[in-house]
């Protein structure tokens, strides 16, 4: 583990426990079934990034009551729902070093545990009594549900530039780490300047996460929860860091990347000579490049606020986000 | 076409034809692959019976203003995205006289746009600026997903009760009927009493109209929606008619009766049989009994509204939802 992921979880422990909690009791009530399927995607080992923004955001902005920990699982359960259905979307078979949820039950129990965990995400919402938290997630689900969509209808598109790449990662990632964000501001009652800063805090995290991410799938021999490096690629999904390499290569050496990436059963070392021209042709490069920028504008975001414990936290996060191995 | 249901036709036509124009509005900005698929449900002949109880609620309490029609469309895009996702579930065929979407584009594609379609009906719900309003929706869709997923574990369940019956049909549809209503008075403004007198009314409407459909099962040969009588006993669909009948049946008949429903390929002598039984043992006249109980409660919750031709066409819209034949 590196120093600032022992520093990060150091100082959040107490946080993450919490959370931890309130999870498991917003389940509690309600059927076998869901809990158990629900449970298989929420207990496997998830980060709670989300979660956490959320707390922490209002935190920065002075809440001190009791309920940040109940309300942050909203964007818990919404990031679950979509993994479920998205495990059905992409026929995936591993989700965190876990069979996938619609092959351990089936379709219909995947999609229906998705649609309750996004339906307990907006009735926690409705619980805040905040009209501008109920429609940040009422937005946040638009927009979750436009990137996939739109995710979907690009799979395995060639032509697709970096405008719709940040387009779909905007839709799929940052809107929710900038709700969370928001709505820690909102729920301590931040003013406008403060919901602002703190929405373009994880609005810019968001995208650098996502950014990230899109480099371990070519970085990674196997990442420790057991995604094989390629896995996006052989989905047909096309990011960032090939994006970019295929603006800048050679005709021949495009012309081997499109090969590489329509072969959707392409083998180890074709996969090897992929990433080798992602990296001369500074797909990689570029793709750290974007990432560094998005988190140095996260952490700008935050320099209005008085420097505290809270802050130093969120700062470190930003950091961790772009150089995390998981 | 019976005399009501022109009746109810004639006077709320320009609703039905704002109505129509909403939804095809609203999806209109979307992708190409989202309006074709959600266009495919939305547009096959539904009877928008759900937003025009928003939009006569509204007009029942008084509202004179011109957002009626874009709002109501919340509670078609929230029954489209039930029946995208129930279609799945079910493995049903055909819907609506059409080949279910599932089927036609593929499961991802159908998840997908229920989504949006859910998701689309929130940001609507958001755009009221009503808080109790976008309350309402989140509790909707808690609700109807609850009642999915028990309907999911129940299903071929013979020792189902009238108790978990009449919970899942209050999920699954009651809380949309019974929410469009109440939406429709918060839009203008209604009083608490006002608010919960329409609540009521929709209701007891849903419950009724979900009994109907349910006696159809029964009693049409094939509906003119190409339903096939029985197709829900085919499914594993425990209802009241069969529900009450076994409780009331002799040994033999219940043995008989359940031999049928645990077979869910049954013959159509066999269906016919069962639908003898039923009648002998009172289940048919108990659920039109159980229906129109309902239909009374939900005309006497209009009583303390002042006469009027809206009032008059909620009344209508009651009995028509006893007697209806698709």
């Amino acid at each position: 583990m590196t120093d600032l992921k022992q520093k990060i979880l150091a100082a959040v422990g107490d946080d993450l426990k919490a959370i931890e909690q309130a999870l498991a009791e917003n389940l509690n009530p309600y059927f076998d079934l869901v809990s158990q399927v629900a449970g298989h995607i929420l207990f496997a080992g998830g980060k709670r990034l989300r979660p956490l923004l959320m707390v922490l955001g209002a935190r920065l902005c002075g809440y001190s009551g009791n309920h940040t920990a109940r309300f942050s699982t909203i964007f818990e359960y919404l990031h679950a729902a979509t993994l479920l259905h998205d495990d059905l979307i992409d026929g995936a078979d591993m989700r965190r070093g876990r069979q996938v949820a619609n092959q351990l039950w089936d379709n219909p129990t995947a999609v229906l545990t998705g649609d309750f965990l996004l339906a307990r995400g907006l009735s926690i919402a409705a619980d805040t009594g905040l009209c501008e938290v109920i429609q940040t997630i009422a937005r946040i689900t638009e927009n979750m549900s436009q990137g996939e969509i739109r995710q979907l209808e690009k799979k395995g598109d060639i032509t697709l530039g970096e405008d719709d790449y940040l387009d779909v990662i905007r839709c799929k990632t940052a809107v929710l780490f900038e709700g969370a964000c928001r709505t820690g501001a909102l729920i301590a009652g931040g003013k406008p300047a403060t919901v602002q800063a703190l929405t373009d805090y994880g609005y810019h995290l968001g995208l650098a996460f996502q950014m990230a991410d899109d480099l371990l799938d070519y970085t990674q021999e196997i990442t420790s929860l057991g995604k094989h490096a390629g896995a996006d690629l052989r989905e047909g999904k096309l990011t960032l860091p090939l994006i970019h390499a295929l603006s800048r290569a050679t005709e021949t050496d495009r012309q081997s990347m499109v090969a590489i990436f329509e072969n959707r059963n392409f083998t180890g070392a074709e996969f090897a000579s992929l990433v080798e021209m992602l990296k001369r042709h500074g797909g990689i490069a570029y793709t750290e490049a974007q990432a560094a920028a998005h988190i140095q504008k996260a952490k700008t975001a935050l320099l209005p606020f008085e420097d505290s414990p809270t802050r130093e936290i969120l700062m470190d996060i930003a950091d961790y986000a772009r150089v995390r191995k998981t």
